[in-house]
């Protein structure tokens, strides 16, 4: 490795996103994106924000977003954290909570956490899932510096009750508890709910996959005025400026059309339910999803020969070739005619 | 502090940006921003991606705004990094080569370098400039972990000769040499050239201020394919995809209509030494400036006193309350209406 590395540098073992394919036109099941484009509102505001003061640095506090986003979720706009995609805002939750301790998160679920902890120095516990993909509440009561619970976790789509996840925030007073929601508004309860009640817990919010704009990076963290003084001591040393200002305008414009997004996040679900019962007529296994995506594993076919075989017809899916989990596929939920489509070129796989 | 932070959040310095007043109207000649609008192309750019496709995420590699940068600067692409603004550029830089050694840089200078310095445990000596806040060469010719060389320096405005910072580059081959150009466009000659020639040279660029993009959140670094490797190393353990589609569109326009950027590059220098002129003739001490600010004293005024002064009469300029600048004033230079305003008034405030 380079003699210029930084032994930081030289330590890290960094994320790999899925595929962004430039090769050909896929049908793209692959990174959890949303199959509907954003609100037209959203697409509107952001050409009214393209004007003349871009020259100007944008309000690095991100006050009038902040205000908006306080007002859909019932909190304070002090309660409210904005960052350049979710990914940011856990790599300063990581930063400002957890450098230098010890923390827990299930052994597969989002395998950004164990990079940015590898990042900010933080040791971990991979706490194993059952033998059914459930988090077991009882095995995070146990001494620890921090705590990140996925839900829906990821890539398994499986979501935990807000109950269990209550007495998890509850039993580690001590320690901030990371929910991260990426995929809650896909039929799950958010724990923002809880908030006023328990300053140890941060929820974690993103626009990439419920309001369609992954493309545009926003995410959000959630939580009491201390936490979010901690986030914003990483963010200010690290960059002022993390939100341009389209990014800005076309973010509060997705959170006010909230008739929009009843609609789409509706249209997936139903997609995904329907998709659920055709796969379960080709006898595969499916953990039961409130994601945009779903977790399949057929007993009689290899999942990475099945992950291959769809790329081939243009088909892409994500396959992690990791313990537990390396005979399953992660399938995103697009629009019922992909789906459709899915569907047949799997079974034409199935029958060949 | 609270119990919840990390021993790392409890202690940093955070970074504290130049005001974005909301209370009214001031002509805004703090934060180094550009009296002109973006380019018109790249407000069409903007408009045109404002489209269904931001429900995708962003190319993570930021590819084709890469391959523009390059042919511009007649670099290779695998010679371009692409970041959320050059402040985030940097705080990769410090992570990436610096992390855990002691570097090098003056003591007048940006005030983000020592904040980054905390964020990654990075030990540093501030070099002092010359009575005349110039950069002495031979200052850097000794044992170090690294450089950062501003060029034009800021908040001085000075510009040091390209034939010294190679010299400066040629003496610590073992070390990054990081040039800040943040301000080369308004005057200066730019290290690009040197890139070829030493793979321990990172060059630093914004579009926030020759490129009137400041509220779009690109900065570059430019350097071997090594240091491009380091920088994504930390990148890609942090956030896959920092630049938005949008973000991403507007920039490759912004590098690709170079006829309006030597325009009004162009008339800001212009502005800039008409008002260094008008300024002499009010018995103001300024340094010789190679950038779209100017840093300027008064033997008989204090600069505190003008800066509050000027505030009250609707003019926003910097002051920075720190040992051999305070009693200086960083003057970023607007339209030719906005100078001579800023004239009238200060000659109005001289002979109060």
């Amino acid at each position: 490795m380079s003699k210029f590395f930084s032994d930081l540098a030289k330590g890290l073992k960094p994320y790999v996103p899925g595929e962004q394919p430039k090769d050909k036109k896929y049908i793209k099941l692959n990174t959890n994106e949303n199959p509907y484009p954003p609100s037209p509102r959203v697409i509107k505001a952001i050409r009214d924000a393209a004007n003349s003061d871009l020259r100007l640095y944008p309000d690095p506090e991100c006050d009038d977003l902040r205000q908006t986003v306080a007002e859909c979720y019932g909190l304070d706009k002090k309660q409210v954290f904005v960052g350049n995609g979710s990914d940011e805002v856990l790599a300063f939750c990581f930063g400002a909570f957890f450098a230098g301790k010890k923390i827990l998160f299930p052994d597969i679920t989002y395998s950004f956490y164990p990079v940015y902890a590898n990042l900010y120095g933080v040791a971990y516990e991979a706490v194993p899932l059952n033998e059914n993909f459930e988090i077991i509440k009882e095995d995070y009561y146990k001494k620890n510096g921090g705590i990140v619970i996925p839900n829906p976790n990821a890539p398994t789509s499986r979501y935990l009750d807000i109950e269990k996840i209550e007495d998890i925030i509850k039993s580690n007073k001590d320690s901030v508890v990371i929910v991260d929601e990426a995929y809650i508004d896909f039929g799950g309860e958010s724990c923002i709910s809880l908030i006023n009640k328990y300053p140890n817990l941060l929820v974690i919010h993103t626009l990439s996959k419920s309001r369609s704009l992954a493309g545009l990076r926003i995410g959000f963290a959630f939580g009491s005025e201390e936490l979010m003084d901690g986030l914003n001591r990483v963010k200010n040393s690290f960059n002022s400026y993390t939100i341009d200002r389209i990014a800005l305008a076309g973010a509060s414009e997705a959170l006010k059309d909230s008739t929009y997004f009843e609609e789409t996040r509706k249209r997936i679900i139903e997609t995904r339910d329907k998709t659920m019962e055709a796969l379960k007529a080709l006898n595969f296994e499916i953990i039961d999803s409130k994601a945009n995506f779903i977790f399949i594993s057929h007993k009689a076919f290899e999942a990475q020969i099945l992950f291959q075989k769809l790329r081939e017809r243009g088909i892409l899916v994500r396959y992690f070739n990791k313990p537990r989990i390396n005979n399953f596929l992660r399938v995103t939920i697009g629009t019922d005619i992909e789906m459709e489509t899915f569907i047949k070129v799997l079974n034409n796989i199935l029958v060949e």
